[in-house]
């Protein structure tokens, strides 16, 4: 059984976690680890979880976090992990991090969009982006995993096989994402009230959300081109699901079918990544609660664009279910262990 | 392994079947039987199953159904149970039937209610009523399983140890029960479009859903003595989850105390009730996607009324969920066998 | 012109407020005052009133409120008003209070629910009780409004009618109450918090909310007799809106169609109290952005109980709308004047 | 008075005319039509106009249409109004048409992009092309008005004023549209089953839709140049708004702030078009309910892009409400006649 530990039990991110880890047959939920409440039930905090016998909650503290953990998962603020991390690792503990801390391989730009000093760029250097689709090797060698973004997520695993190509002009990209509420978080805001959110869509952040560069850096480094990504994420009144719509400029004349072609290859042996049906549209209630990404392909004769189409739920392969898949390859486990297979639908 | 078919496995009620059995450890879906579609990958219905590789579409005929499953649940509607699932029984299948077709004692009450023909009086008789923590041993031993309704397994379930005690009027029970709108089925119609329904909360069939009498039913054979209850339904804008809301007229100067102490001890050994501390309001999500009814505890001293409040995910402990939990119990399986152990929150 | 000031503007009171007196063609909005916020434009707060050209806000302040208005909306919470509105009405202004801090009669059981200090008895004394369809001679001559809180109006609007005629025990009612989360305020919390409340239902303060004696004690003016109301609300995933079931059990054998044609009867020439057909289930969306009252009446004939059906848009009826209506009373303007005679729908 | 007749009043469209012109100063409701339910009152179709004394529903039938009615509001899907419109129009009335039938000039991109017969050409070419802002010249001496798309409408207000400069690429422009459920019509279907679109996003019709030809057509007629538009439509998880986010490439190094002198000399003069503060991010329920859309400029100087929002509520400025405002300007009442000047908030 692999010991872990959750550091911000408390939080959206950790509610996931548990969700997945107390029913994970190869996990055994050591510790949860919360700023307040030390000494609480997380009963108190999220009555969903009665009845799971979890332990209390222990301050964040990184000498009492070695010798009962194997594993840590951080689901901190941005500015949190970039300290504590880099100390739990020294310790040998393996890390699994769900903040943006290090994954910007540039401190200079991490500092520019978050508005935080980055981490140590040693340590920088030494964590693995963790895009298991796509980086599953390093993944399973890794110490410190930087779990990549929600926005991220749903948009690389759908750009990165065309990415590749040369088939799309690598500034041509637009990327307009729609996000349920509760990728921001359990904080309470004017921003996340009911009744200011409900029966509402708007844009936020247009032109410097700080998951432009991440998606730019990947992007860069399988193209090995200078790439500007135009990102607009936009808050849509429901829950969870991200939908990312991206639009490519095409500069062959590759049919919706070559594709198509492509990108069942590409995810034929990934068990999380469905490419849909040609023509699809799909939904984000149709990966609710689970760690697929489905994607479908859309080629638009008239204007020579790619139109690809990605939903994630933003909790799960956004979050927590892919940190579950990276602890798997991690810990040399089958990569679908743990994880629900079938959504939550209707 | 057992072998399960499912019939109705295009609505909501075979989907959420699908859902659980795809994870059940000692399941293999066997056969999926729809009216229509014939041939048809259940893909085309559902695209949230993409990559399952569950059977195709066979046609709803009892004779193909033997030999090939040792299970078959009914998602169907009204009236088509009352004459199939017979045929299922005496060819040697177990059946669990989510329908309201054999739950109802007295045919003449079913088709007053149900406006159909009753099931033969013999089959109703053989029929167990599978409120799984009330009647585990008659499930046990049960061939077809009359599987109970939504509001009437949230209502008992908050109603059957105060019933047993004599502390309440018999008569005085009203039964004020929030629904979300997947209860309605699949089908189309006005009163489930979107634009309708949302932003919006009404009641409905009000003094004469046909769940009045299984209610009744049920807490007559618990009480020994003749109760009528006020029942009214309302849909509440969400896709799932059930809030009952119960009152009644205590006969004695019992206290909260002493009734909360009659709940914790009636359901301490059943893993999907969860009596929740003195003073709780639960919300139905802190049991979405789960198989757990939460139960809350209030007596009003200025009224002298015990007020109950019942949350259940209606796809789960109101439909599939439960139904899977009478399959453990029939098959001899751990109760909580391939049922999820924490609900999906926020 | 009728010159109005709206202390309490930044909340959504104020918001509704603005927008029918924007509207209203025998209106000046003279002044909004706030308790931050001095100086500024309230397109600041509320960008949806962009182009209206309204005064900026000033702060709260008794002495310099009077010469520059006619009237005083206060839209604030419990325990301000107690203390504000009695100088500006020696000061020769008509006030309006939105809150609960003039409703009830006695200082005490204000005190109990309320959890503050009740205002001078002789103010409570003076101030009318706004419910504008039973009080309207008083209202018309009043320089005190106590507005009626949300579901005191959806309720006793329902009820009152059957209350004066004794066809029903007076401590049988029970009124199971749903709103749409508005009513909460702007304030942020996270019993608002978007995640936490969409796709969710749940009742609070069982047995104890501050509108109980509210109703109990208009109830029982009417009906002379001591009345105990079993009163529960409920939060519902929608931002606008009150349904109230009421229960109330019969004392004779009185028919629907007697009481349908009382309710008719009683509401025949007021101008926002719907009475819909016999068997109708009103939905709070029928309602929306209106100052209707819609009422449905159904009779249990086997628990021989009447179960009234009551919407209302909980900002308009339930709070702005009301206000407006008694401000037109008070100024001998036509009832319905500036007030939308037709629901948003869809 | 100006007599009114609406065709269609049992649909969405319907609904909300009646809404506006039952409160509209100038207008009497002579007469509502239907293709079904004749004779009967529109309360049963619609309850929440119970109480508005509208006259019984009518047959479709051109003839018997004049002599009654100043002004016919369609209200009609594709295909109805190309053939009703013109006799209409012939028999003296004046038309104001919701559908698409007269929007596209060229029959044959009509018939390519709605599979319908297009509308007689010399009919095509006397319709006005209602974008009442940019057109209020021709719309005031108009007898037949094309009522522009809701998505049409705000994009072409967001578009228009960058077309006209040439300060981008005109083939560059990216219009990714969200938009609620009401947009979809009353008709019932699993499109709009709430258990399927709720707490979901999903794009629809990509690279198909309908309302790029028309969005083409009116920017290459102010641009001169030819132009294709990306356009790709979202259903979102509400029932009203639209919002539209577009992205352009920029030509020149113009900058933010001159954009947004240009939109706001553009618009200074029309009451219904808000250009909101540089760097705004309008909700869509901002405009909720009213007839306004708002307009937010965003250049992002990475990228040298422009994006723009832009959000109206379909119902109205996409539909009703610039039929009413069209209405005004050909009776010649000041544009804003009985439109609502404060949107629905929260």
């Amino acid at each position: 059984m692999v010991r872990v530990g959750i550091v911000g039990a408390t939080g959206y991110g950790g509610a996931e976690l548990i969700r997945l880890l107390a029913g994970h047959p190869h996990v055994e939920i050591a510790n949860v680890y919360s700023s307040s409440s030390e000494g609480e039930s997380l009963e108190k905090s999220f009555p969903h979880v009665a009845g799971l016998r979890l332990p209390t909650l222990s301050p964040i503290d990184a000498d009492s976090m070695s010798g009962v953990n194997d594993l840590i998962f951080l689901a901190t603020p941005a500015g949190v992990s970039s300290t504590l991390s880099p100390k739990l690792v020294e310790k040998g503990l393996k890390v699994i991090d769900l903040s943006g801390d290090f994954r910007l391989e540039n401190g200079a730009v991490y500092k520019t969009w978050y508005k935080h000093e980055p981490a140590p760029s040693q340590w920088v250097e030494a964590a693995i982006y963790g895009l298991t689709e796509w980086n599953q090797e390093q993944v399973a060698g890794a110490s410190l995993i930087a779990n990549p973004g929600c926005y991220p997520t749903a948009t690389l695993l759908a750009l990165l096989p065309l990415v590749k190509t040369g088939w799309v002009q690598p500034n041509s990209w637009i990327v307009d994402a729609k996000s349920g509420v509760s990728g921001a978080g359990r904080g309470v805001a004017l921003g996340v009230h009911y009744s200011e959110i409900n029966e509402s869509i708007h844009a936020y952040k247009v032109a410097n959300h700080q998951h432009t560069p991440e998606i730019e850096q990947e992007l860069q480094k399988q193209s090995g081109e200078e790439t500007l990504v135009q990102f607009t994420p936009h808050l849509v009144p429901m829950t969870r699901g991200i939908l990312v719509t991206a639009y490519g400029q095409l500069t062959t004349d590759v049919t919706q079918s070559q594709i198509q072609e492509l990108y069942e290859a590409t995810y034929a042996d990934k068990p999380f990544v469905r490419v849909r049906p040609a023509g699809s549209h799909p939904h984000t209630k149709e990966v609710y609660g689970s760690n697929y990404c489905d994607i479908a392909i859309h080629v638009d004769q008239r204007t020579r664009r790619v139109i690809l189409l990605s939903v994630i739920d933003n909790m799960m392969k956004g979050a927590a279910g892919q940190a579950v898949q990276n602890m798997n390859v991690m810990f040399n486990l089958p990569e679908k262990t743990g994880l629900p297979l079938v959504p939550v639908f209707p």
